[in-house]
């Protein structure tokens, strides 16, 4: 046992710490006070453990954290958010090199060299400073206390056991994370066959052609990126890229734009595919598929990337406490965050999807709000969304169908506008397409406001680009306010020119007028 | 003259136009109606006079443009801001690769050649199809007036003519903008000199020494340009960079982190130093300069960029109509944009700073709805502002020191966190600074919140980075309610993580505390 709660580590020891003990299993206790009872015990430091277990001891409760390895953060730092935002970053600038090849100063055709598997090294190497900021902030900034690289199990609402020691609480948070679905289909175990996880800590060749099987945001994510890097990629879906039930508010013309887009960088789109196995003569040669027209086609290959979605961890919390289940394996909460069971609360990716950062988060911050005595809800029916490709594509509020469902008097403004060919066209020019912009405007990006033309109310805005990601939590915010955003507020904004999203200053040159037509 | 009034003119077609049109003084017209009286005639068809006249004619009034370029838009995508951020996403793709040369896929040190001038080149190229869509839109979309090719006189605030003829309008509203100062020293007018207007326009050689006189916006945000495309770049500046009166609210820390940068990227910033003359046999080949120490240096170039500042366009308004004019060549209006003549109004650049976007657009809406009978003031005295360097750097609200001498009780939230050394701690990673995080973390940017403890507002927010600047807009926007920003607020944002700033987060992991202390 290393008990660090009297000392002051700093983040340059936190990151040998780590590297140290994520190969034993001895834990690191972080404990002020000895044989209190605390108000929660965060099981699971992920994102909704950490954050809750911060909050609440904001709050003034005693909170304590158990993670199973080595420091907090959870999935998000060691294999998911953090990889995933590095491996997009690059794509967005290895493609970019490929679209300009040999314009300018980027490098002839064929001349750019990736090497997937530097990239990967280049985050395990360093992925543990990330971790070190983690433990380092928990502990010296916010206080809180914990116990790393140790299974908790739980007896009972009130009774913790973890690092051969009883912890005593209030209350149980449960914030055991999801984990990747396995393949379903012969083969779908063989060697070289990936996820998301396994991708950053077990790739050890050079990725030569990619399968990927499954639609979702990750599998559209990490396709983008392998593509990028070189690395041919196939994707199988059943259904139209991002028109799963799982990604709402896509709008047509958005999604149309993004897809078009990976086609453009070279990727092999299948939908209405079936996977039926995966072959290999000890490790993946072809994936055997069933295309939409009834055909069986062999796709030869070297790598298979499992994008199939998540599975909640509730099996464990369902054993230690009989905690009520969904069909999705997701325990259930209420909108307190509460469990079928008096005194466990469940968070994050557990209670299953949006298996998102924010919801994590605010689940966290809500139980801690419910334990230490406020009435406090969370709905996160709505929220904002993006994904990468070798775009950032971003969208909040209604779609233009969803709108003209609603409203009888739907207005748009976009760019390029409707019926334009977007090769003849170089906006919108922004931050990140200007290059674009002036050497291939059909790559200057996408962008739609979705107007209710009664209300005058933003209902819905939507980007593929640059740079607007951050905005749109703002604009969530906006939006979502009993009195919405109208474009006559948009009108009243100043505008940091050239702005990513233009919407600002599309609905000035639409604001005066009584009444709003489309722009 | 070339009456396009009947021709349902394309995107392709007027990009054909502008391009013949911008070599001959033919007028260009596209008048609805003859002989009307105009609410306004909009004298420089600019930001403010384009936004102004689309506002007026929005709101059911008559408005006509002139403009002596052959389309509208003005310097903005003709020789400013757009070309600003082409050269701005153009050095921080550079400075990046420089960084990182030898690393991933990134080019060994030494082997990345730049032409500058093929940029330059590139933008002169496609500029034209910014500028159709600026004729396009005003009369396609936005079913303006104007006369283009042709210059203005404005016999009266009734009458103004051009192209032979005469127009009568009830109000004149001048928007002629600014233009670069001349440098007043022995040598300043050699060729080899340029400025933000000749550069794009004139540029015929590559250069490879450049000396920046003057320490403006534009001084830091060209330098940085010209020092990543691999021009050797001394900035010769009277008082520290980023402290000029012109320049207000910018945060020291953030400051700090901005010109330390600057130096990294190996741009030589002469401080306190006075240009003496520059010297040439018929081109420019060195600047005399005095140091902050006395010395008399000089420095061989082949380049000088004047980044003193503009000068409001103003001798002919006052001609004209003999409009007041302020100390720094601005026409002085009031809140209305009224000039000290009846039924004559001026905006844009033309009215001194900040010679920024938002107040060009925002001063012609002004303009036009008070010409259209609303009361409608607006106060420019505080605003979002931005910057780039290699990095883009945003800020709005107070800064820290500012929040100090106004509030007794500040609480800060940064990254990285005080007391941290950068190049220990990957945060803040974000977009745009993935690949910095893990490979260069103290290239990873900088963040602070700033807030008066006792009301929980936010009072400034400051950036380096990627992506924050769209975000900008509405944190203006948000924390000038008369209710503000608080933490509180803050924390129940849905953020889209990795978001470029985490003041969502942070302030989610202080916001359960009465009491807020620094994080």
């Amino acid at each position: 046992m290393l008990d660090v709660t009297e000392r002051d580590v700093s983040l340059t020891e936190w990151v040998e710490l780590i590297a140290e003990y994520e190969h034993n299993d001895i834990p690191i206790i972080n404990i002020k006070e000895d044989g209190v009872t605390y108000d929660a015990i965060f099981v699971g430091g992920g994102a909704g453990g950490r954050f809750g277990g911060s909050y609440l001891t904001a709050m003034g409760g005693k909170a304590l954290i158990i993670d199973a390895w080595p420091f907090l953060g959870g999935s998000c730092p060691h294999q998911a958010c953090v990889p995933h935002h590095l491996f997009s970053e690059a794509a967005a600038l290895l493609e970019r090199e490929r679209r300009l090849a040999g314009k300018l100063w980027f490098r002839q055709p064929g001349e750019l060299k990736v090497s997937m598997l530097e990239l990967i090294e280049a985050f395990r190497n360093l992925r543990n400073s990330a971790h070190a900021v983690m433990n380092f902030q928990t502990k010296s900034q916010l206080g809180v206390d914990y116990v790393l690289n140790a299974k908790a199990t739980v007896i009972d609402p009130y009774t913790v056991e973890v690092a051969g020691r009883t912890f005593h609480t209030r209350n149980v948070v449960l914030g055991m994370g999801a984990h990747q679905r396995p393949l379903h289909l012969p083969g779908g175990d063989l060697p070289g066959v990936y996820d998301y996880a396994t991708l950053v800590e077990d790739l050890d060749y050079e990725p030569t052609r990619c399968v990927i099987i499954g639609g979702s945001k990750v599998a559209v994510e990490y396709g983008s990126f392998f593509q990028a890097a070189g690395v041919q990629t196939t994707i199988l879906t059943r259904s139209p890229l991002l028109t799963t039930k799982s990604l709402h508010h896509v709008d047509e013309d958005l999604r149309r734009y993004v897809v078009d887009n990976m086609r453009t960088s070279g990727i092999q789109i299948l939908e209405g595919s079936t996977p039926i196995a995966i072959n290999g003569d000890g490790k993946v040669e072809e994936v055997v598929v069933k295309t939409a027209e009834g055909d069986t086609v062999r796709i030869p290959c070297d790598f298979v990337y499992n994008g199939t979605g998540e599975k909640p961890l509730s099996d464990l919390a369902s054993q230690w406490l009989g905690v009520k289940v969904g069909a999705r394996d997701e325990v259930v909460v209420d909108s307190r965050m509460r469990t079928s069971v008096d005194n466990v609360y469940a968070i994050g990716d557990l209670i299953g999807g949006p298996m998102e950062m924010f919801k994590a988060r605010k689940c966290g911050m809500t139980a801690a709000r419910n334990i230490m005595g406020q009435d406090y809800e969370f709905d996160f029916s709505e929220y904002p969304d993006f994904l990468h490709t070798t775009f950032e594509v971003t969208w909040v509020g209604l779609t233009e169908d969803e709108a003209r469902e609603k409203y009888p008097n739907v207005v748009t403004l976009q760019m390029p506008p409707k019926g334009i060919d977007p090769s003849t066209i170089c906006l919108p020019a922004s931050d990140g397409t200007m290059l674009y912009a002036f050497l291939r405007p059909e790559d200057s990006g996408f962008q739609k406001a979705v107007i209710d033309g009664d209300t005058r109310r933003i209902v819905g805005v939507h980007h593929v680009g640059y740079g607007a990601k951050d905005a749109f939590q703002y604009l969530d915010y906006l939006m979502s306010r009993p009195e919405g955003l109208t474009v006559d507020d948009m009108a009243e904004m100043n505008e940091l020119f050239l702005n990513p999203e233009h919407f600002i200053q599309l609905s000035r040159l639409r604001a005066g007028s009584p009444n709003l037509v489309d722009l």
